[in-house]
């Protein structure tokens, strides 16, 4: 099933928090609790966490006070601005906040009932589209991927990260269902442990041979000759392609450009930020200390021990082999193929 | 106190599986019990293992059934390579227990009784030389560290390491007790955990201001321009300053080199094995994957993960800007200058 959809009247979240022991659903009408559910990281990845920001203005939309459509906009931009308050680091939350806000606009004559339920269709119609473009994004990144191949990857965007399919593993899994061996070595990722939680899930479920270590273990696999080439989710890219993405990724790409090993980031268009010019103007998320002083509930350290807990890094351009995009395989320099392509597409996010 | 000690007939260790959350002793006459805190690192870090190996030697001759030394001897050799079973990556295992059964042999002609009362002696000489030479690796260390410094570490070498005061952050510790401001990075190190638990909670208890940050943000803070330098323990360093220490170090070392940080081993002559040639030929333990499954009792994944868990790395010399020993700070070429330390001190280990 899909990471989020709308069933019956609700959004429905497939809970990230509880996985792999438990398959919990949370199902919601409530843009409270869908923001608490960015916030928690219940859902996470940054392709789902937009469409759940979407699906989440489509819900005020249609629980909207106001009568008429012109009040119903000040409303919808308070609703956009709290969502946006949930997560500072990944685009596409303000990407798909700012695309319903202007579709809200271009509508609005439509009124309000209208209105609401052209949201919902344009949230389902954003979710149908990530997952064709996880597809592209599948089928482009597998190019990459000889058989025989073992892939690296840091934290998870496997089908969970996205509404289906995923980014980082989606050319993974779409070569080792090609009939292609592949082998993937996935770092288990702390703080929130998404490579140990849900990678290895993933990775099980999909029958791809796997090999779960600890983050500090990728350097000697690398050293050992054992990683063909690394691959990434990424939540910003800025214009240089400049990347933020999971802390300890930085780690990787340094680790695989001392080993001549290639670094892809899979990244759908709507991850790359034409408007933030480097990686030095993505702002990094910090979360809350505890989440490094405990594993799950249990305490690792003293509970007053000194913490500091940056939830992503940014890897400068210079450190990436190419970025893998719906549209093809952008390779350096990548500014003026960035820029090309939005060109083309006549649309900049 | 000490990490290992001999109190009242019995062996004491600060049991470091327990900690920071309760300081528990573990008290035995056994050599198995011994054996087992070893192997489950209940006692864990290189100086610390040799040591405790050193007492297990001692109890084993205490306790012989054989009533004349020439029969002491096998059954001393038995117990000996039970003991060499329990890790198989630190060099002060073996060097602790060569030593003894060297010493068994030149005093073999005192009788059962007296040998055994000198082989306690000795392990008692050997805990006191290794606090004295830590002493040293303090004070010489501490020469490398400038007042306003930031020092890296991964895992845990302070006091509960070594018999006392520890390798890498004993010159920390000494630089701050001469009043030069200094700030520690611990990675919190898995699949142990010894940064977060140990290291921590020993540089809490001496008052040296640390953060405590997950393994894959070290490269994140070097980026920023927020590392002076690297300094670890380490387990295994070959004739040619190749260098066996906790997973993860190498990773860390790799890092270090990229931003231009000088990496330190701090290595007491003990753990130097000239009798290895180069870092290839050092085995390196693979662990229960469990370690990697579960963080304390808590499982992280699913109970099948396939999980690879390597206890240590090796980092080439090449990477090493220096190691600090009690005789000096040894720079490369280290093969020729090695040699002509233990040529000086007429013992080759």
């Amino acid at each position: 099933m899909r990471t989020v959809s709308w069933q019956d009247g609700q959004v429905v979240l497939i809970d990230q928090t509880t996985l792999p022991h438990q398959e919990r659903l949370i199902k919601t009408r409530s843009v409270e609790r869908l923001a608490e559910a960015i916030r928690k990281m219940e859902v996470r990845g940054a392709p789902a966490i937009g469409v759940t920001a979407a699906y989440a203005m489509a819900l005020a939309a249609r629980q909207a006070a106001a009568g008429h459509p012109e009040r119903l906009l000040p409303e919808l931009q308070d609703t956009r601005d709290f969502l946006a308050t949930t997560r500072p680091t990944a685009t596409n939350l303000f990407w798909a906040l700012d695309h319903m806000m202007s579709f809200a606009r271009a509508q609005a004559a439509a009124g309000v009932a209208d209105l609401a339920e052209a949201m919902l269709a344009e949230a389902n119609r954003m979710a149908d589209e990530d997952v064709a473009i996880n597809q592209r994004l599948a089928e482009i990144g597998a190019e990459l991927i000889p058989d025989g191949s073992t892939i690296l990857t840091h934290c998870n965007c496997g089908p969970l990260c996205a509404v289906d399919l995923g980014t980082a593993m989606a050319p993974v899994i779409y070569a080792h269902q090609q009939g292609r061996r592949v082998h993937v070595y996935t770092d288990e990722t702390r703080p929130r442990l998404q490579g140990a939680k849900l990678n290895a899930w993933e990775l099980a479920n999909a029958r791809v041979p796997y090999t779960l270590i600890t983050d500090n273990t990728a350097a000697y696999v690398m050293q050992q000759g054992k990683v063909d080439m690394v691959m990434i989710g990424v939540d910003r890219v800025a214009a240089n392609g400049d990347t933020a993405a999971k802390i300890g990724v930085y780690g990787v790409a340094v680790l695989a450009h001392y080993h001549k090993i290639p670094f892809y980031a899979v990244s759908p268009l709507s991850t790359i930020d034409m408007a933030v010019a480097s990686g030095q103007d993505i702002p990094v998320e910090q979360r809350d200390p505890d989440e490094v002083r405990k594993v799950n509930d249990t305490l690792i350290t003293m509970p007053d021990a000194n913490v500091v807990n940056y939830a992503f890094d940014v890897t400068p351009h210079e450190l990436i082999t190419a970025v893998v995009t719906e549209v093809g395989i952008v390779r350096p320099p990548y500014k003026e193929r960035f820029e090309s392509i939005f060109a083309e597409a006549g649309e900049m996010p």
